[in-house]
């Protein structure tokens, strides 16, 4: 296995046909619980190295049912239905016989077609013109590398008009080459949106996830390096916010377009 | 029950616990199966009649797995998690034991919050000033006003730039007032976004679909009449294609952020 704290963290090990066993990691640990990403890459790789899986994810969709305590869980693989060239999957996280989360994913084989992009990468500085932002006060900051070039959180000034938009550049620290694994993961990296209105912190979180991946494996290789991510809320109303997100590779490729239901309390 | 036409197809009988029976409607017919909104109707229809049901719908997602035969099927509704005021679900249809469509929903008691929109619904000339579009190629078309801004499928011609947004009226038809199952139908009326760089029809489908709802139910009732929707893909690539698509209220207010991944064969 690689040394890399992320390969550490996602590892399962096979235990009964379609059942998984992992422990939660230090290094991705969040207030309260695992880094959301880190749980939905865990998910995705029960898939990823099921030895009845076919072709590569298309869509996942996470929901955050309940906290993920420290220490060991269970994660449930179930393709629900193999199609010739298409399979879909019930994934349940497990700890003491209770659904911590729950998911599920689409996979496929990917042939060539028309491709076409309708929303090109925003205009950004180049990443190693922007200084790292240390965002230490959470383990699982600290395993990426995060550029800003706006929309950081709890940086509303009472003057300025209510904004949720995020522009970063982000990569995995210390680098890592991509894969579908550690995309899942950087689609989540973007904080509730509600913290770009506010001053300072209040509770929030995401309760269901929803990932598009729009490459095959061997483009995510090639688009190694720093990802440019944008995510925005279109409404925030009674507890609930939505946030869209997409990340592009440095060259401006659209990898991945995620959305979020986020709870906030106020 | 009601006699309308949407209210018979959703409608689902208790056989057992977290069991439900139905059958398919030829009023909502599609090329293959019936209309995907339909079926996601249909399986938040068995979580909203579940006598264990908490609160409001907040999340759905759907995944179309296999074509839904004529005649009946079977739907479990199983509450996988409960918290306090929170609600997770897993969504089973099946024909003759075999899952053709699976779900997750999540549900929730709703407060009073901060409330801010940040996604404008665009300019459009009034509902009642354009032309209701007869699209009465599939049935279930004959159920929907449609009344098109811009974005009709297959209009683009050999000069326009690529382009995948639509700008559309849609009311169910005959009206009928809004709720959570005709707002989810609703949110599907978006044909393929290849569509719009094509001339003629290609095959395509949804694989995955995702709801997340902005409003309660008596803010439904207050929103019915001609709703505005707008969806657009952000990347066709290797058979399937990301859309983001809104709804909002004839004043509005956005009511549905929904994502779809599509498959499309060329």
């Amino acid at each position: 296995m690689s040394s890399h704290a992320f390969d550490q963290a996602i590892a399962l090990t096979p235990v009964a046909p379609n059942l998984y066993k992992g422990s939660t990691s230090d290094a991705f640990k969040n207030m309260v619980g695992p880094f959301g990403g880190l749980t939905a890459a865990i998910l995705l790789n029960a898939v990823l190295q099921h030895p009845e899986r076919l072709g590569d994810p298309v869509s996942l969709t996470v929901n955050f049912a309940g906290p993920v305590g420290d220490g060991d869980f269970e994660v449930e693989a179930t393709p629900l239905r193999t199609n010739r060239s298409t399979q879909h999957w019930l994934l349940l996280q497990k700890q003491n016989g209770e659904v911590v989360t729950s998911a599920t994913a689409f996979f496929a084989n990917r042939r060539e077609t028309l491709s076409e992009q309708q929303l090109a990468a925003p205009q950004a500085p180049a990443p190693t013109s922007l200084q790292r932002v240390d965002l230490s006060i959470r383990n699982w900051f600290k395993q990426y590398d995060f550029r800003f070039v706006r929309g950081v959180p709890f940086s509303r000034r009472p003057e300025d008009e209510p904004e949720t938009e995020s522009l970063l550049w982000v990569r995995d620290y210390p680098e890592r080459a991509l894969d579908f694994a550690s995309l899942t993961a950087l689609g989540d990296v973007f904080a509730p949106r509600v913290f770009l209105l506010r001053q300072s912190f209040t509770p929030s979180g995401t309760v269901s996830m929803t990932h598009y991946f729009h490459a095959t494996g061997e483009e995510l290789l090639q688009a190694s390096g720093f990802l440019l991510g944008q995510a925005r809320a279109t409404r925030l109303h009674r507890n609930y916010a939505d946030q869209i997100a997409h990340l592009w590779s440095e060259d401006g490729v659209l990898l991945l377009t995620s959305t979020q239901s986020v709870y906030f309390k106020e």
